[in-house]
């Protein structure tokens, strides 16, 4: 008998779920309103609106249009994507005739709350995640301006003469990643305070592929190769197994990954859609051609 | 050749140094006055000054005396011991005719208001240190009402409902337990405030004293059995070398301690007099016998 086993909390968060929830709903109302006609109100949103090409694809026919700048948004509906923009973005949006619709993470915009009122309390500012990440550029973005803003670890170690730090994650961060920021931050730094933001589901996430990628034969980690908590999951998967492969879709899989495994894990990140994953259990079916075959959820 | 290895800092730190300092500025007015008559205003210590027994018993041949409780205190000078004394003590004895001279670290005082400032502000305060410490008991006294205080890891695994906590610690604690304290904080609570109150010379004093323990045959920690940080010096250089020994004074040394030994370690706590260092340094030398021994410091 062959086993699939897959992360019972791979694929959508709560934020992404709420995201695609609020852009297929603004989609829908300009369907309702006969959007279709050439003087519709155009939707747009602001970067892709979560970190998976092919669920943008799905919203992009349903008439979600991707635009990389505000300069790209004369009027119409904009849609702020899942990890937030920059509050200069935002800003130059709400000088614009145009609607804004929020779809921020309710627990980025969290982040990027502490991250203000510490740089408002003169605390030096530690973002722990990828500084070119859109996520922590927002979050980046309402540290008020007079206080340090750290965003590396060598950063931190060299860091002197501060007095007070305030420290917030990525909501997507590894908690080890966060805890040893902290620990540098303690040893040179008289006051530290820290938010913890990383979101429970990602750490949910992250132990239950831990568990997963511990007795697979082969692990395959789905998500969009531009999703950081992606492949930061295929990250802390590879060191628990040395056969872990990153994929956007089945279309990916090649049959021959598949000899001779038994145990086939399942993870995927926070960005990717249920029928992405349910694609690529039909694949594997397909490639095993045996009726036996058990598929179970870890959690 | 044979090898004495002492640790640099090794002995009194600032706040015991300041204490004595005080202490023997009092009793040398008191004599200046001429306290060795009957009706001379008496000087009393609540609680030891610090934490050596050796160190008290001078102090109390210049007429330092040593009282447990506020109640023992009817008249006369009083001297705030270096750890400090509860808010509770503090208060009944601003309500006596006494005259208080402070001689609480300046350190110390810090954890103190560090404690009551969160407790003021609704942090739930964790004190990192030994709960049946003067220091401890002093700094704890200082949290206000209403808040949850904890002061071990096991309680603070269990903590729940907590959304803020502050973390302050015994100035004499080692880092590795702060660390300790705070990871699990984290994972637990959502907002995790941290004053690293441990002082820079316990972290320095153990650096120097676990590099001495690692080069040495034999490592002798010198200090009061009543002494936190001496005891935890003991047990960070055991973890290091397995021929460790915790004794008040040389009188305790027997010279088979020395056979074999051609590298004797010696470190002490923050409140054992440089004379007991001396002393044992002194006896060594003629244990050993030796015309060719190298006395050099760790630093």
């Amino acid at each position: 008998m062959k086993r699939i086993l897959i992360a019972a909390s791979a694929g959508f968060c709560f934020g992404v779920k709420r995201a695609i929830s609020i852009a297929n709903e603004t989609a829908g109302k300009a369907a309702a309103s006969g959007a279709s006609a050439p003087d519709a109100i155009p939707i747009r949103s602001l970067g892709p609106l979560i970190h998976n090409p092919q669920a943008v694809e799905e919203l992009e026919k349903k008439g979600v249009h991707v635009v990389e700048s505000v300069d790209d948004i004369p009027c119409g509906k904009v849609i702020v994507r899942s990890h937030g923009i920059t509050r200069r973005d935002a800003e130059e949006l709400a000088g614009k005739n145009v609607q804004i619709i929020d779809a921020t993470c309710p627990f980025v915009k969290k982040a990027q709350e502490y991250a203000r009122s510490l740089s408002r309390e003169g605390y030096a500012v530690t973002v722990v995640g990828d500084a070119n990440h859109p996520e922590v550029k927002s979050i980046i973005s309402y540290i008020e301006t007079g206080v340090p803003v750290i965003t590396s670890l060598s950063d931190l170690k060299e860091a002197s003469g501060i007095r007070k730090v305030g420290i917030v994650a990525q909501t997507t961060q590894s908690f080890e990643n966060l805890r040893e920021f902290v620990s540098v931050a303690l040893k040179r730094i008289p006051e530290v305070r820290v938010y913890n933001t990383i979101c429970n589901a990602t750490v949910l996430r992250q132990k239950e592929s831990m568990a997963v990628a511990r007795v697979a034969d082969v692990m395959i980690v789905l998500g969009g190769y531009n999703s950081a908590n992606t492949r930061r999951l295929a990250e802390i998967c590879r060191e628990l197994n040395p056969k872990v492969l990153h994929i956007e879709t089945a279309s990916e899989l090649s049959p021959d990954t598949l000899l001779g495994v038994s145990c086939l894990g399942v993870t995927a990140g926070a960005s990717t859609p249920e029928w992405i994953i349910e694609e690529l259990v039909a694949s594997i079916r397909a490639i095993w051609r045996e009726e036996n075959i058990q598929v179970s959820y870890f959690q």
